[in-house]
């Protein structure tokens, strides 16, 4: 085992021992270490945007982006953002110990399906400090121990951010190992994690396409990835033109970067008028546009686009574009492009819209709405530690509840099995 | 890409269409195949059975012992089984389309958790042909397409079997690849299936240490495991001593060979009366007892229990006994060897009961009760297709419902995000 492998080792040790107590560990005790966290966050503004000037320096050095550079950046608004956000986990409900279901068996066994911890959460993720608290902060609630794996460049930031985390538990009266962070920067501590399985329970990598690959490729322990999205919109034969344009606009223009803004757009042949006042609306806004022959010759300022613009997530301000002749074609290029995470249609044809909604195998699928709600808090979920891309376990938004599991406690007077 | 890992993949994309299809396939038309494979089960004994002949005349001749060869026979009673078990699985209620959750949003969106299948379910087995039948079942009648890859020794059974639920698709009008089967039998096949993310959505190894290992470590599709089992008992210092030994007896003698028979028993030092009981009944019923010092001296007939028997599955009529001296210690020695499967205490104190319940960390914790009842049946959840000692998705006995997730359909009327 390498020097490396053996430090990470010890802290998802750590992390394990304190999963044991932290598993029935009462929810006002949680609570108390989020608002404390918060506490601290106000309390400790000097000591963190000291650490984070550090990064700051190095980053710019290193020739970081000025976009980098900004997500790298900490400041007042972005500490007091992280601090409310603690105050919000703390005021969601507990989910640990919830009866999730219960029943009598024939011969008397009564069993209950309860809550509970998954364990030991590995976080993996790059770049902006703020996910250290935000994750750990997840975590906590649903009872986990994290060990955190943030982005070299940020190092002394999440440092001086889990520590604080690390004090607030303390005291809470939580376990040592409650939040543990990966001191060094050495890209072998990425598979070293991957690989404790017997000490972490689930790896939840947050970043690029490379790093998510590079952890699902190492892995023995289960990993819940957060990839691309490949957001689709279809515009039925019918539909209401004005929502159409408001809705496509939202989905594409509002915030492109994210992954669930419109990447795809297609329109059925018979709806040529919603198809030329959308895209009026989007060259308004500044969004190029690649289209198919046809949307090339029926709107101005489209460029062709090619084969790889369909699998293409943009992220910004450039939307693919093709007519289709029926809702068969659209759902069948639909399921070809999709990252199976957000699509809808936009239709007044109600038949329409349920075959779309039940057919449309994707984690979010909407009528007559913007892709853009696929998140945790516009789902009412709370925060969000990520979206999955996965089948299992948990699909699309992953708040709290999606950090747990279950386990079935029965209670008998003496059954044994015949 | 070797000609091994194209075939496979040529399998999995059939699956992968079949999936699409299966997802929104109605409850009846899923019934209808199982019903199906029920009665061509019965009227296609006699090409099953010389199927199974190939098998076993190989087995014999490559030298299988005779637990192995019993194994791997099938016979009247054995398809008779695996046909009423296909009634019983078409007989559950659908798990598809029903409705999880549901709310409206302050914007008026309405939010409909859906369960829908998983997708692609890969089944790496060993040994038992009907497995075939079992798994399949389970995964048709969650709406999930399968490819299945079963142990050489009985490809010929497995072969025919796949090929009979096949048959049974088609005559009810599902696509071809809703079943498939490897019909080749190299183990390069393996990692093959295992890393075929993009079309397989979940892998379940059914069989011992060294191919759920194999299985992990190769993977990058999600892997439910289905590891040993390492089940203990702690018989706290006051209970009904009578019922202390039956339900012993019944965790350990019943069926020694699985993974919710006990293996582990811990006995406080102030109940020395139930500790002698039990001892007695055991070695009447020619159970080995390896103990503490201080259990050998009490117990007469037992011998001492190294180190490494606390860590051992026997699936034999063999039992480590340890006296401890507090409820604390037992637990802590539980969490130690603990495979996070199945444990019990056995006390009329309700308060040491409830903390054991609580704080012991396994999929399935009894109080007063035997181990034996960790099965999919046993707890009224229907067939299963295997025990999963995964931390995420599914833990314990998992049936139809565990081979599920869900999806979120959100209904508009034009909303976009702020």
């Amino acid at each position: 085992m390498s020097s490396v492998e053996a430090a990470v080792r010890e802290l998802a040790s750590r992390c394990k021992a304190a999963a044991q107590v932290l598993a029935y560990s009462p929810g006002e005790q949680r609570n108390a270490a989020l608002l404390r966290t918060a506490e601290l966050l106000r309390s400790s503004k000097d000591k963190l945007l000291n650490a984070n000037a550090l990064d700051m320096e190095r980053g710019q050095e290193h020739g970081l982006s000025s976009a980098m550079l900004d997500r790298l950046k900490l400041n007042d608004k972005r500490i007091e953002e992280m601090a409310v956000a603690c105050e919000e986990v703390a005021a969601l409900p507990d989910p640990i110990g919830e009866v999730i279901e219960e029943w009598t068996r024939p011969n008397g066994l009564r069993i209950t399906k309860v809550r509970v911890p998954i364990g030991v959460v590995g976080i993996i993720y790059e770049s902006r400090p703020n996910v250290t608290i935000d994750a750990a902060s997840l975590c906590l609630k649903a009872g986990n121990a994290c060990l955190l794996r943030g982005g070299s460049e940020a190092i002394n930031s999440n440092i001086a951010l889990a520590d604080l985390m690390a004090e607030a538990c303390r005291d809470a009266g939580l376990p040592d190992g409650t939040v543990e962070i990966l001191r060094f920067t050495e890209r072998e501590a990425v598979p070293a994690m991957a690989r404790l399985d017997g000490y972490i329970n689930l790896i939840v990598p947050r970043g690029g396409v490379g790093l998510i690959r590079a952890v699902t490729e190492q892995a023995t322990v289960p990993v819940l990835k957060h990839d691309r999205g490949l957001t689709q919109i279809y515009v039925d034969a019918t539909c209401d033109i004005p929502m159409a344009v408001k809705i496509v606009h939202n989905a594409k223009v509002q915030r492109p970067g994210v992954c669930n803004a419109v990447e795809n757009l297609f329109v059925h042949s018979a709806n040529v008028e919603a198809l030329r006042a959308i895209a009026e609306d989007l060259l308004a806004a500044g969004v190029e546009l690649r289209g198919c022959p046809t949307t090339c010759q029926l709107v101005e300022n489209c460029k062709p686009a090619t084969d790889e613009d369909w699998d293409t997530e943009y992220l910004d301000l450039i939307l693919s574009i093709r007519l289709v002749d029926s809702i068969d074609e659209a759902m069948e290029l639909i399921a070809r492009h999709s990252s199976g995470l957000t699509e809808a249609i936009i239709t007044d044809n109600e038949e329409n819209a349920e075959r779309f909604l039940r057919e449309v195998d994707s984690a979010c699928v909407y009528w007559n709405a913007s892709t853009r709600f696929t998140d945790g808090g516009q789902f009412g979920l709370g925060a969000e530690i990520g979206i999955s891309t996965a089948k299992i376990h948990a699909r699309g938004p992953m708040s709290v509840r999606e950090l747990t599991i279950y386990k079935y406690v029965v209670r008998g007077d003496g059954q044994v099995r015949e």
